[in-house]
């Protein structure tokens, strides 16, 4: 017996359609006459928004992973204070591209005792999970090559380290594995209509 | 027996002078041919003074009490990583205008839960006192005449509340009675050079 769902993540690695799933889930729940927005992280409200900013400009040291994470909580604080729950206040669906789950990959997976730290600043700061969780899981080869054939940068994704990419789509898998209440795995590999029926369903059987 | 200070904050309530008296401190080791930097929060490195900028900018509710707590934080990670810590590793000392105290009295005051987050979140992310804190006491309505006096706006004082100014006036003296060792508290309501005088007195007496 699983609980309703109205707050919802999408997560997954880079190339793995995530953002285009949250936001044809979105268009679905719109067209069924559901009250839903979509948000996304780092963002997500004109604060937080300011402070993506800050994360995403600037050379890639610009931040040590610890004033990053830091950065990273106070743009979701905001997230959740001024977007995420009054729209839950006021019974509206909420679907987010990336939530915690990322944080605890893409800073996290920087070695144990950040992953320690990560999990203690959100117990401290954040204290609220998604009530339904979707990983768009995908070999991060196949998201390469996608994302080369819409028309990307080949070096710009070879910069990502296929390497770090297979350690993050395992280090979500196994979040999905600690999580199973709250996390359902999707395969992503497939046409993205085929992925986008599959979160339909999952996310029907646990709308309120 | 007290050990050497290198690491020196300065605190006190809006108008005490505290400003002044490090940037007086800074030139007198200056003077004698000490290495010493002269720094601040919210800011003091090129990061910290960009989240500065966020923090102070704005209208007065653009941050919840908690976001904005998370921003001064990863302001000041930045700011040990990348001035403070580097300083005192190549022998400097270090003259900072506010650090953890000012977060203690600005947010923590705010509410016992604050207080408690506010330590919380100290011990977890930054995990560092100075050295030697430089407490400068001043009656708030000295600190209110003394800005009149010197040209400041009036109603903007006002605006300061002085209720809220005492209150923080008596939250450091408590911070100084539980840390004695820690902060030294000046008389700040005489002439500047007198208070001036203090300060180098107890800073020389403790330099390395």
């Amino acid at each position: 017996m699983t609980a309703a769902a109205r707050f919802i993540s999408f997560e997954g690695i880079d190339g793995s359609g995530k953002s285009t799933q949250a936001r044809l889930l979105h268009e679905a729940l719109i067209a069924q006459g559901r009250d839903a927005i979509l948000t996304r992280e780092p963002g997500g409200s004109p604060g937080a928004e300011d402070i993506r900013k800050l994360l995403l400009e600037g050379a890639a040291e610009r931040w040590s992973s610890e004033t990053e994470l830091l950065l990273f909580t106070a743009a979701r604080r905001d997230h959740l204070e001024r977007t995420i729950r009054p729209a839950l206040d006021a019974g509206r669906i909420v679907i987010c591209d990336r939530f915690a789950d990322s944080t605890r990959m893409y800073q996290g997976l920087r070695g144990d005792d950040l992953r320690a730290l990560v999990d203690r600043l959100h117990d401290l700061m954040i204290a609220q999970e998604p009530d339904l969780t979707i990983l768009i899981d995908i070999d991060p080869e196949t998201g390469l090559g996608r994302a080369v054939a819409r028309g990307g940068d080949e070096l710009r994704f070879e910069g990502f380290g296929g390497a770090l990419q297979a350690r993050m789509r395992q280090g979500f898998l196994d979040l999905a594995a600690e999580a199973p209440e709250r996390i359902t795995v999707i395969d992503g590999a497939r046409d993205v209509e085929l992925v986008a029926r599959d979160v339909r369903d999952v996310v029907e059987a646990r709308l309120p």
